[in-house]
């Protein structure tokens, strides 16, 4: 069958694109544990988080979270995360700050129990990957130094990944980390009156 | 214990930003099956995605999935969720359309069976999120026309919720979205010579 010349010049371009994305794979060949952020004021940022957790049990590799807020409700991922507890380390530090108390006191003392966890297994051997679930809204009321914040993360396993969420991440964490994504929020259903979902927004 | 002038002042701050957040919670009652687009050129689009199937497992409800683009390799979330045949049903349309193709006519098919099984999810019964990761793509490389895209998301159970993922997603499907957030790149590893990794990038 003759080939079409559309056919061909649509061919030639696409391996022109698989000839560069080649070369450029080639050449990134370095490994080293990442400090990822998701920042910004849009969905996704824990979701996202959440979906690497997925990833790496699909590898095979074990997993770290510490929540530093608890939500208003049992969240659907931590449920389904609690049934492999040999994969899953999970800590919600939910006795202290959440979005409902008025008690600085007591939330500067969860942020940090939150932080001592997080201290305990960026330091353990058997993780693949930590996630730091809402650390930056700790950072943004003040209730953790983001220099000591900065001192726990460096002095990590260095082939340890590390996620850390949530809105308003802090210039100096920004600057520290290797991958930043924001998510920005382009259109939000509550505007239209749509209320919270089970496995939507929780 | 007298309370200090900071903590009142804090915990009157944080009973105000409460009683404002009940009260939009309070209002938004509304159910109905979302249309959610993750797009944008950061990271995190298919993640998030995959973060909501996780959250999905977690309240027990069953989740499609059609993967529009196979990629490189086989992912840690494919490989994990293929676990679970009870609760979730994915469909990688691996045999056409792929990064590395050069054939357009076999990725033009490859595109219409990918929308014939996101057809069948999106009317079938058992579903409460459908997931069309990379759909966009798609789209973008003018593979399926956006008015019959449009069409069928429209045609779906109206409970049901849809995630379509893919950078450039079309102005017309962003109109007809709920939900869309855009995912923006502020910092890649990529560019410190940092190859992809597992459990991170696949």
């Amino acid at each position: 069958m003759q080939e079409t010349e559309e056919a061909r010049r649509h061919r030639e371009k696409k391996a022109r694109i698989k000839a560069v994305k080649d070369r450029l794979y080639a050449a990134r060949t370095g490994r080293k544990g990442l400090l990822l952020v998701h920042t910004g004021r849009g969905k996704g940022k824990t979701t996202a988080a959440f979906g690497l957790v997925l990833r790496t049990l699909g590898h095979g590799r074990r997993v770290g979270i510490v929540q530093f807020v608890k939500g208003r409700r049992e969240t659907g991922e931590r449920r389904f995360l609690e049934r492999f507890p040999d994969l899953v380390e999970i800590r919600v530090m939910g006795e202290g700050f959440t979005w409902e108390t008025q008690d600085r006191e007591r939330d500067v003392r969860a942020a940090r129990a939150a932080l001592d966890e997080a201290r305990r297994m960026l330091a353990a051997p058997d993780f693949h990957l930590v996630v730091l679930d809402e650390l930056n809204i700790v950072l943004r009321y003040g209730y953790l130094p983001v220099e000591e914040v900065l001192a726990v993360l460096a002095a990590r396993r260095p082939d340890l990944h590390v996620v850390v969420t949530g809105r308003n991440a802090p210039p100096a964490l920004i600057e520290a980390a290797d991958l930043v994504t924001e998510m920005t929020e382009i259109k939000h259903p509550f505007r239209a009156g749509i209320g919270a979902q089970a496995g939507i927004e929780y």
